[in-house]
């Protein structure tokens, strides 16, 4: 095959100075006070952002991150060929309700938790390939719309133990495209479909974390890189109890992550924030990154980043069929050139 | 932009020889008595498929169409480099979990019953691009998990209106590569989100009619091409309410769509089963595409083909909620050679 740009067996080597033109990530309440307050560009007062439900809610805080990166960028709309996004909601519908808000031809993707990155990959794949000029990814989480669709009525104010997660209430965006200063998008390792056998639901770090692992195998494997060629390796949605074990897997498998490995549902709130194990849903590895590793990226604190995204591929029906989750995770691996430094 | 694939606003053109490798589809057993039975690979004689749930059945059906299409091309699993998939379930769970059987690189995606074109363009982009050697798209629907999961358990046996539609039972294939003798995959048109304000769940033909009309003429737009210029230009799931609505939309915008515009959900069933205003689910699109149309185009009955899939992208949250159905439509042209004659 001439001009590939599939390397090894599953990473995408993007050749033709794909780039961040800009990003965005708008969030809840809880998250405006957590660790990167600072980063976001819009803090909703409440989880109904205005809206009469939870569910417009979420689709709201997607259109304003979309319309916030597209303006921050300097361009309209009408000058974004496709927009990839999805979400956590049965259908889709935040992402297919909000492409239907900006009318801007969409491709509509679906891989949970791993949907933020998933999206960024492919958006890579059509601006590398000469498939369109700009490219807008998007995703969004509520917790509110998650634990009624996942768990129980919030109302029921239910219990949970520590190895839960809290799903982050807000979305993230980011326009790619082939001009300005802002970080390359090199590679992207595409995930495959991964199951240990843990059933519980209430437990999606121990469950992900194969996933994660799998993936950065993978990308170490197709691309020659170690952990030693990254400023930062995070993980989308870990948190405490899975962060530890996909670095235990990654340690047998030869690889020491050292202090440079981290994860985006261990970034977002402060100790105080009562999370169980962290956060986690489509917008936590979301906002963490199109709202603060990108920006810090353009201020020169790292060269080489590599996220990736987990996600935890289950559903009420498959769980109550007594299914184990299948799990995946993709990978994004962003790059500042050298004497370079963005707008951030 | 140099070496560009994107025509006019939202048309990719594949110049690279991208090309139908193989392609299988597998159906319930209604379908099996329908009038393309003999256009399918495998037909089950229950709507279990030897599986526990319907849940499970409906992934069986999709492995098994995938693996059937990989066999007929002679290729195994882990010659294919990206498996693109979705459904209707929630999480999109027979996609996922056939991943996980398969163990390919998963991207997931979701359209509804879009799915099928929107997986196969994707798909394209990657084999055009040079991002992969072979790709799979799949989708699957069933009777039973759609019906219990969008309207009624089952057994409740509720009436339905004469403009609701039958959710094909079955899964379809289609692996992607640069070989052979297929019919190459020349265009796809992705589709913008629209609504005209069909509010009622029981008329998708109606709600989904004006994406279809939107695509299409967007395809005509930028490619230049004509009704003219295809041997057959069929819709997804329009079936009898909702094909009408388009060729009048179409006549209103200039287009005489003629005696070769059809819809997959009127080709699939006898007049005799009863199936109300015709098929739909991701199914119907692409057993009809898969099992029946490529397969015409191998042995020349067409030469020039434009498959319209659309989808509802409703909940039924955004149902209880009182919105409008949002819609899509995303078309691919495939295109037999002067003189080729395929593998039928």
């Amino acid at each position: 095959m001439t001009g590939t740009k599939l390397i090894g067996k599953s990473t995408w080597e993007f050749q033709n100075d794909v780039r961040v033109l800009s990003s965005a990530a708008t969030v809840g309440p809880m998250e405006g006070e957590g660790l990167l307050r600072e980063s976001f560009d819009k803090i909703y007062p409440d989880l109904y952002a205005g809206e009469e439900t939870w569910e417009k809610a979420e689709r709201k805080m997607l259109e304003d991150a979309v319309s916030l990166a597209i303006e921050k960028a300097g361009l309209t709309p009408e000058q974004i060929d496709f927009y990839l996004a999805g979400d956590l909601l049965n259908q889709n519908i935040s992402a297919s309700f909000s492409a239907k808000t900006n009318q801007i031809p969409f491709l509509g993707v679906y891989g949970a938790c791993s949907t933020s990155m998933l999206s960024l990959a492919l958006a890579a794949v059509l601006v590398d390939g000469g498939y369109a000029r700009h490219v807008i990814a998007g995703v969004s989480s509520h917790n509110c719309t998650a634990e009624k669709q996942y768990r129980y009525p919030t109302e029921y104010g239910g219990q949970k133990p520590e190895t839960a997660q809290w799903t982050v209430t807000g979305a993230g965006a980011c326009l790619l495209g082939r001009s300005g200063d802002g970080p390359v998008v090199r590679y992207a390792t595409v995930g495959k479909v991964t199951d240990l056998g843990v059933k519980n639901p209430m437990d999606m770090g121990s469950a992900m974390a194969p996933a994660a692992a799998q993936t950065i195998q993978a990308h170490f494997a197709d691309t020659g890189r170690s952990p030693e060629d990254y400023d930062l390796i995070v993980t989308g949605d870990l948190a405490k109890v899975g962060l530890p074990i996909a670095r235990e897997l990654l340690k047998n498998a030869g690889f020491e992550m050292g202090e440079h490995f981290a994860d985006c549902g261990l970034m977002i709130y402060t100790q105080k924030q009562e999370t169980f194990a962290g956060g986690s849903g489509c917008a936590c590895s979301a906002v963490v990154t199109y709202g603060h590793l990108l920006r810090e990226m353009m201020r020169n604190k790292w060269k080489r980043i590599l996220v990736v995204a987990t996600g935890a591929l289950l559903s009420t029906v498959s769980y109550q069929q007594g299914e184990a989750i299948p799990c995946i995770a993709h990978a994004v691996a962003f790059e500042m050139e050298e004497g370079k430094e963005g707008k951030a």
